[in-house]
């Protein structure tokens, strides 16, 4: 643990430009598979650092190795959400995209992912600086498209494997809304297994004066929407966790004219997967008979989109980082982190190399306030104590394996 | 009646140049209140035809005097639909509009104000021709932004009784899904009245797996249609007419974000205005309530915008115009309009000069195949006999009221 | 018209143990084909009043004839209904019946059939006291089992036919809840046909604690109620009529225990086979697809009961008793029936014989305060004038065929 | 242990009875508070066993000493269900009862209440029967109307505390449908809370075929049943225990009559009293507005019935009888129980005193094929080994506190 306080000795310089780094990161949000301004910076920087910095499926990673030993891998996320930011901040973002239908909306980084980032960086540095305190070979790799559950996939089909050695052991972090400071383990499950669907379901086009003449897919959708909510009603074990949510539902774009389709964007998450095979079997089900029930003139299509993985916490690497993190922490900052209703593609890294995980949270929020939940147009985690818990955190874990013996 | 087929001679040479314009103005279908392509259109062949032609309120009018005797009013509509056109015609529309979202549809005249330039154009010509056949003024009245229900106000508002000679008898056209050929009128109400309601709805924003952080306001919006269902199946008398139409109802863009609001675009039709006001007040209770069962954060918005009065034909005017068509086209292609479940502006024009009107309607289809309701992608009138019968009927109505006496 | 006059000269005295009558009946209703002691009380009087009395099929015809002459069929339906009645008034009933789920519900005439059944005998004291005033034959019918659409048919089952002369014409009679002593008569389709289905659906029962263990047939059910709504509001053309009524929805008896079934009685109420035809079908494709929305085990039953045929007027006739109701009761008096929601098997009866027929209505409050709607447990018409201008109707509309010439 | 074998000595011999009594009581089920053969046949066979015995809110109790030591109370709930069995077994339930609509339904053992009479008896009796083994006071309690949550109050508010010894322990035992011979225990809450809620909503009735003059009960309660739904799948946590069950929905009798009121039976069970509270909460918000959306002329009402309270098993006392378990059964037949989604009245008597208790399962099913679940009509428990387990384990259970030291 001495070797964490050395390493982390260099913690005041790193986070004055942590600080304003966060801050042009936040104001200058990338969607999915678009981080270029993003990951240009991070390569400049992990280079500036001494990295060894490599380009692999649209993010990037940097290897240091300070000689024999083990190798961990650290990962942060860097895209940002189409959300309208509505925090009020001074850096707060301005950007704006297309979405799929067309529309502008806005651009946030309303997961954090700024917050990875930054951390992430800072501890490469810190670890760069003190290359004394450790020996192995450290991996800092950072995501794209995480939101889309498309990055890791991609760093992996671009060869990932190939170009970076195996870690011995794999990180990953999140900044949630509890306490900033606050980290928070778990072994086992601790994010859900995520599916999206797009449903595509058909009337027939008509005169809004003359629904007799067409099929409504308006009322089809709603009468969809209101179903889907006894899977879990009503299907579901009680207790078990499942999550059935349609996040858009679009259909028509003027009163007086009845559209010919609706288009259905359905969240899954579960747990388990064959609950989550009875809730995929479940919604196909309800959506064909209910384009039955209107006489709808097509059957519905459904197209499986940004899935992803059970996140699954090795349990001995969940103990060894949850040690190092009370003892340099303290025991009332590190907390059960309970399951996690959200999911993540954190874990194709390590499972394409078959390493072993972990991968915690830490809170940013003031503790008697907690903060909106992630994706939130008003997510905004307080700079600090967030940024240097979230920067130590990585540091304090990684030299849990790479750390040299005291002198 | 002979004054009609003195004034008709010219029909071929006016059907020349009337198919190909209306396959350039299909072509070519500009939205409510951008029609400026086609004004400029209409206003260069009323000049060519002899007309004084002025610009009113978006619209173009033609006025032809010919000596002492009656005015007479006839009036097309001249604007497009947000709609993407699926005839495969050779002379299909490819024009797009960007819908209030932002996203890209295509743009047709699904509605066939195509045709209704195209005749009163003809009529004029014809009518201008002949001079000697009839004594009195014609108006040629195009007028914009009918879909919208705003033209006909438009024009009002930028002083059309003042800018053209009141006239005694007015009259509107519409190509219908019956056979060509064939014209439709009725005395008394025959297209609804009509309203548009812009609701939204207010959730609250969450991540997709948080649903118990938020509220879901695509469950809200979903309740709310079938809800509405209500108001027609048990709330208005058995037999009523009445239509409530959710012609778009729209909220969120990913699956894994919960939005914030949902907007309903709802179209109201009624032929009584104790009715109208009972589904207004309905569909305002329903969606307050529905909001209030959803723990909704804030009350809805209820925006009233593109209402159309009732159509109400005149009898007399009716009889007479009647009376001339089946001495013109024939009994057995002058039947009973019947009621449509649209609406109009049209009577907007007639009741800012106090002028008794009628409205028919003209069939643009195979007798053997009836055509798709109007608004649809596939509402592909065929050319002729439709062309020619629309611009025989306003040539017969107007000198029904204008045409001299036999020599 | 004299003669009108000179029967009703006894219509003070007929008054006076009609209103007696008419309380001891409304005391003691009696559910539809059980109408023993209504039956008994009919045929007692009127065997007392000179008529050759049969009893047909659970019904009472008396028969009376002065001579050669026309004859006319006058009839009056008899039955009750399972309603608790909350009318206050002094001779209200306290009867109480079983229903078919076994629980007591009250016995109410809350279609006012005591009204017709005592307006009937008036008439038909009032024509026997003056035999010379008419010649031809008076059939009095009273009919069971109007309510469950049974009656009419068990009597032409029964015989009636060979039975009663073949009447030349047939009139049916309603006491409706608009101003008392009014009449309301109009040619052509008044009554609509009517169909009730009994549909059960399947659930699989389980503990209300274990929803994932069983089907759950009362979300199953709800979900068919709301999707029937849809089929008047958006699949029947706007102004066409059409009636949709789920009168009864029964599932489960205790809150803990997820029942296995649930049994909806659905009515139908249409004025146009073709729309009768297009309802029936839209009803059974909603929830034979909403079972399989639900995962139901075994498919829907479908029970058609209590079927009544469309009400249509003669013209002719419907004339002839207009006529004749102006010039007794003044025009003012005589109004448009209009379209009437309800059904009725009353046409059967002339049906049957191959007779014209006009059935009208007969107001029963007063004129300030329009009643409840038949079948209201509220329902209760004011004696008079109620009594006595459906006596005087009866009269009148016979006189107009039997009448004897003015001396 | 060697003390369970002692006294097990005699379980062949019980056996023999107890398989007789089981389906002398399977046949002969009483509802709840109605226990009066049930009850008297208990207390014949306790006294013949010795015990001193006493009829205590409708319950019996029998108090057996065999000198100095601690007190253990085992507990049995004896009261059937209004099911109507359709296992098929010879010793089926043709009993009968009356619901509250008045409807006749069958009346079965459904929830294996005979299964815990029976196991409770043999216990006594085997207890009573070896003296010589153990020390101490066995209290075996059996309590009326456990499935109304009626009967442990009613035999508490009758004295019950000051009627019989006050128990170091408590037990509970309850038949469940995994494999026969197996137990299933748990620390901690294993019963959820439960609570009944009559929700009464009031339409306006009509005629069926005029919707127009009421206000419809019956699709008021579908939008209530669907809406309910949304709770558990967007407000409760997702991964969070809650249960809303709608187990009965009844409005109306007949298909043409709209009736004036629809009455819900709703079930909710929780593990928390804060979600409790919240689901409360979420349901009267629903029913309220949905009525408002209805416009319904009359506020709802909520009747809260048979609440139930948490069953949570104190952790040393579900150590030992775990281990005494183990020891008895083997490993294998000792399993974790799990939460159950079920309630349960029994810890209101050990709170009552202020005792320890823990409450355990016991399977009746053949391993290869579970049961259907507790209040099926298919409910039929396999005679052995579940009779001898389920005794077995009462006496191996309270040998752990009242054995005595092996010789």
């Amino acid at each position: 643990m001495g070797r964490a306080t050395e390493v982390l000795e260099g913690l005041a310089t790193t986070t004055a430009w942590q600080e304003n780094l966060y801050r042009f990161l936040h104001a200058r949000p990338e969607l999915s598979s678009q981080e270029v301004e993003t990951g240009a910076e991070i390569a400049r920087r992990l280079e500036s650092f001494g990295y060894v910095v490599q380009r692999v499926g649209g993010g990037v990673v940097g290897v240091l190795t300070t000689g024999e030993g083990p190798t961990v891998l650290a990962r942060a996320d860097i895209d940002a959400l189409p959300v309208t930011e509505q925090t009020g901040l001074p850096y707060a973002s301005t950007a704006t995209t297309v979405d799929p239908s067309g529309a502008t909306v806005g651009l946030m980084h309303a997961c954090g992912h700024d917050v990875h980032i930054t951390c992430l960086l800072g501890a490469a540095e810190l670890l760069a600086a003190r290359p004394g305190a450790w020996h192995g070979t450290f991996v800092a790799l950072f995501q794209p498209a995480e939101e889309t559950a498309a990055g890791a996939r991609a760093m992996v089909d671009d060869g990932l494997t190939s170009k970076v050695p195996r870690p011995d052991v794999a990180f990953g972090q999140h900044v949630l809304n509890h306490a900033a400071g606050v980290l928070g383990t778990r072994a086992g499950p601790v994010l859900s297994a995520g599916d999206s669907i797009r449903v595509t379901v058909f009337g027939k086009g008509s005169h809004g004066s003359m629904p007799h003449l067409g099929v409504d897919p308006v009322v089809l959708a709603a009468s969809i929407v209101l179903r889907l909510q006894t899977i879990v009603s009503r299907e579901v074990r009680p207790g078990e966790f499942a999550v059935v949510t349609v996040g858009s539902s679009v259909a028509g774009s003027k009163s007086n004219i009845i559209p010919d389709r609706a288009v259905l964007l359905v969240n899954l998450r579960t747990y388990d997967m064959g609950v989550r095979q009875q809730v995929v079997d479940a919604v196909e089900r309800i959506v064909r008979a209910e384009c039955e029930a209107a006489g709808s003139p097509e059957p519905p299509t459904f197209e499986y989109y940004d899935q992803f993985p059970l996140t699954d916490n090795d349990p001995e690497v969940t103990a060894a980082v949850t040690a190092a993190f009370r003892a340099h922490f303290g025991d009332d900052r590190v907390v059960d982190l309970g399951r996690i209703t959200a999911s993540e593609d954190f874990s194709r890294v390590p499972d394409a190399f078959g390493t072993p995980y972990t991968y915690w949270g830490v809170g940013g929020f003031p503790p008697e306030r907690p903060g909106p939940p992630n994706h939130s147009p008003m997510f905004a985690p307080v700079i600090q104590p967030t940024l240097s818990a979230g920067t130590e955190a990585i540091v304090v874990a990684t030299l849990a394996y790479l750390g040299k013996d005291e002198p």
